[in-house]
């Protein structure tokens, strides 16, 4: 069976459901370090990561920004010295869509191997 | 003489004043763009810039990240399809210093010409 950062993206459309309460639990249970955050009513996934300068924090943002790119599915990322917040959720959907823990899994995997 | 974007940032001292309101005021002029904010009783400098996609936003942050790792000196960086939000502020004196301006200007001249 595929592990989630194994998954790709699906096309979001504006009327696409959002993530019921019982499918955030099950994905977050694949995705243990990010927060579920509620933010003007809307949900999102948060993580941050830590790094041990500003350059390789840098870095790290390049490379999520590449996986968005890849994806065509974009988070927000807050880059300081020594960490990079990355916060996903779909704006079509105002909310959480499977994409996003996907992505959040896939994010998890660059940081975790370095690729 | 100089302009603001031409100096270069000094060593910041943990005992170098805050820059006083009478300072702000005079170097603000020459920033119209940003925003002083309060945050937690800390003043910082804010200002976001807008693109027409996530790569050319992304390609701004590194600009940023290139200029921040000449100076010594970092700021908050997020990141979002189709904007930078830039936040500079000297995190040794919790507060605004001459430097923070500078780097400003220096984020305003990047944007501005594109280099």
């Amino acid at each position: 069976m595929k592990k989630l950062h194994e998954h790709e993206c699906e096309a979001c459309r504006r009327d696409a459901p959002t993530a019921t309460s019982n499918e955030i639990s099950e994905f977050k249970i694949l995705i243990p370090e990010w927060e579920v955050i509620e933010d003007s009513g809307i949900k999102k996934l948060v993580r941050r990561y830590q790094f041990n300068n500003f350059v390789n924090a840098l870095a790290f943002t390049n490379k999520i920004g590449e996986i968005a790119e890849q994806a065509g599915h974009h988070p927000d990322l807050l880059t300081e010295w020594g960490k990079v917040t990355v916060t996903w959720w779909s704006h079509k959907i105002k909310g959480l869509h499977r994409n996003d823990f996907i992505m959040a899994a896939k994010s998890d995997y660059s940081y975790d191997t370095g690729s």
